[in-house]
């Protein structure tokens, strides 16, 4: 199997700053179509069926597929997936741009939940709290868990981490990145993609499909770290992830506030050197010593 | 009428550093979901299709359905467009995130170009080629002006200028920008928005539905500013409205670099403090007289 695509791409620049301008070599982050495939039904009558297709950093793309499903609640677990591969009928031009997702012919994607981005429950049309209701619909239903907790100490940590993690990123300054820590600020594991929502499809879809990993989802005891904001969209992931303590560099919106707050989970923002600020959940960090005055959210 | 939504919502939150905590006000972004539905067909014989649900930060929603057919290639001027407006049929709550386009009984939206962005053209599958031939079949096939140039000085000045501009940053850190600014670096207008491509599409459904404008489509006079990293999907937008000039604060992908080059646009990024870098069309940017070497790309 030749690989097609790689996750930068080499590119002649020109420099310019005040002093002048060099012709210079200098590395992009590859960005390529995925289209998402399922194959499924009875052996008589098989099925194939594009379900999406993402601009994505190559690279991961059975997780990004498997991840996406899983958040998506197209599948409830990675025992859903038969198999999972590039599609080799495509061809040989695209073929690492086309992923199938093969389901045993006794599995049955939830194909009904696939068009809730799209189109949400209410009749009469969209609203924040219609999109909310309908990732109610079909979460895995997590219990919410208060057992898990974070120091203001670890999370000051993790930036840096993660920044130490985002290989591509230093040699491209063009991806963001997804990580998962333990509750203690462990590095467990990380992913980058051109979209935000695809490196966190692929930390999911990572643990996911290693079955032999240590941890598992409902990801109960850890901690998401987002390189750059956090939307409705990535927040709703992390829900279906069960994950339940979700830290980003940069702001979060309205609605991943709002989503966060229904579904008990500690929404961190602004983590930069020493300093963050709680928008939900605060029952979940544990603050030093010197803290003057800790109030509940 | 009532203004459900605004542009920013108040939050209550608890800001942390090493010092202690502080339960403080807070300024969030507005995220929330807008439907955009289409109204045509003869008069004995109405359709209303739901095209899109995007989320987007509430204000200048028509411009932003209008800037959003008009990128995806479904309306080839705002000439098609009768009349838009937020939809009253909706219900109260959530009429804000329903904006509905009419069009008069003769006009046809290109709905065949709608699907676009999910199933290009290729019967095999996707790959960055066919993504980039199917925006040739659906674009305007405006002529690459090469008469457009910018200053190396004026390019300098743009970022203080978009960022004196962004409002909404300004109170919640979590917004993107776009701005339109003539070739000698004035500034004409600027749209913010939680996703990226609604800000553009918001900037050029501005131009779009303003007929009493000096400036109009295709904007070859002119240079768009991006106040982020400069994808496939921004480029695409930029090239539908004959935008010959663009220049990013962040990184471009190797798909945005690669269509630039097909449509023979000048794609600038890392535009910050007194350095940028040129990744095509270098013909029109115009060096100080300091420059020691200025190669051609």
């Amino acid at each position: 199997m030749t690989m097609a695509y790689s996750a930068i791409k080499h590119q002649t620049i020109i420099r310019v700053n005040e002093n002048g301008s060099v012709i210079a070599p200098d590395e992009l982050a590859t960005e390529e179509p995925l289209e998402i495939r399922l194959e499924f039904g009875p052996q008589t009558n098989r099925q194939i069926r594009n379900i999406a297709v993402t601009m994505r950093t190559p690279g991961n793309d059975a997780e990004l597929a498997a991840g996406f499903l899983f958040t998506e609640g197209i599948i409830r677990d990675a025992d859903d997936v038969a198999h999972v591969a590039h599609c080799f009928i495509a061809c040989a031009e695209n073929r690492e741009n086309v992923i199938q997702v093969s389901f045993d012919e006794n599995t049955v994607p939830h194909l009904q939940n696939s068009e809730r981005n799209f189109f949400t429950t209410s009749s009469c049309g969209v609203c924040g709290k219609g999109s909310i209701a309908a990732i109610r619909t079909v979460n895995n239903n997590w219990q919410p868990d208060d057992t898990n907790t974070v120091t203001d100490a670890v999370l000051y940590t993790l930036p840096d981490i993660l920044r130490h993690h985002q290989s591509v990123f230093d040699d491209t300054g063009g991806l963001h990145a997804s990580a998962l820590f333990g509750a203690n600020g462990q590095f467990l594991l990380s992913r980058e993609d051109v979209g935000r929502h695809n490196a966190l499809d692929k930390l999911i879809g990572a643990v996911l499909l290693d079955k032999d990993c240590d941890f598992q989802t409902p990801l109960k005891d850890h901690i998401l770290m987002l390189s750059g904001r956090a939307s409705f969209e990535l927040v709703q992931k992390a829900v279906m992830a069960g994950i339940n303590i979700i830290a980003a560099v940069g702001a979060p919106s309205s609605l991943a506030v709002q989503l966060a707050e229904e579904f008990n989970c500690t929404l961190i923002g602004f983590l930069r050197g020493k300093r963050f600020n709680i928008y939900t959940g605060s029952h979940r960090v544990i603050m030093a010593a010197n803290v003057v005055a800790q109030p509940a959210l």
